[in-house]
């Protein structure tokens, strides 16, 4: 039986996220993976150190940053580069590809931002005191 | 100490989703969490029964879906609608904030379907055959 993926990498059918088998479907749960999304939002228009990239991302841990980079260098919407020198010195940066997705992730991100009041407002006083226990 | 949920519903702040205490961090969780991305999408331009909504996303359980329309309308995202009949009818929609995220979310998958082909293409085989097996 042809693979899935096989039929959508020649070009022969475009993706649907609302079907479960589709490979859409993992690359958008790689996309809004709750640090992806931080990730990108913060690797935008920049190439960046490890260190820094974690100081920019509130409450990141070196091993979730550490997996959310590997699995959007896999997805090929991070590059990754590692100078030859002592000590080690490694650089991201967002390819063409990831600066397409992270534009989409950004907008979304700033209609949050934007609507925020207008979100907390709208929310019963209940929902708003469980947020604040969540933060 | 006031709170900051308190400063952003004043109209004073504006959320920044980078930073680890701000009430946008949640709304950007929930919208982005597995379920909801799809749930979003799923309800875009339509009213419609739990059941009939279910079925439109590819795997997703009772359990999972009840706990996802809970946490969108408990944002202001979602709006469910109970009539008092017998047998029990209840019908979701999207409110005009939810139409306005959904809109964005929508948008992030509609460039991943429109680039599925380019994204696969660009990765490694050895990817490709780890999406396989996690389809």
């Amino acid at each position: 039986m042809p693979k899935l993926s096989d039929a959508v990498r020649s070009g022969a059918l475009t993706g649907n996220v609302l079907a479960q088998d589709c490979p859409s479907r993992n690359i958008l749960k790689h996309v809004t993976s709750r640090w992806a999304v931080l990730t990108l939002i913060a690797l935008q228009g920049r190439t960046i150190r490890f260190a820094a990239l974690r100081r920019m991302i509130g409450g990141v841990s070196d091993r979730m940053l550490t997996q959310t980079l590997q699995t959007l260098e896999a997805d090929g919407f991070v590059h990754r580069r590692a100078f030859d020198v002592v000590p080690p010195h490694v650089e991201y940066c967002l390819t063409p590809l990831g600066q397409d997705v992270a534009q989409h992730v950004r907008g979304l991100a700033d209609w949050i931002e934007d609507n925020l009041h207008q979100i907390l407002v709208a929310r019963p006083e209940e929902t708003l005191q469980s947020a604040d226990r969540e933060a």
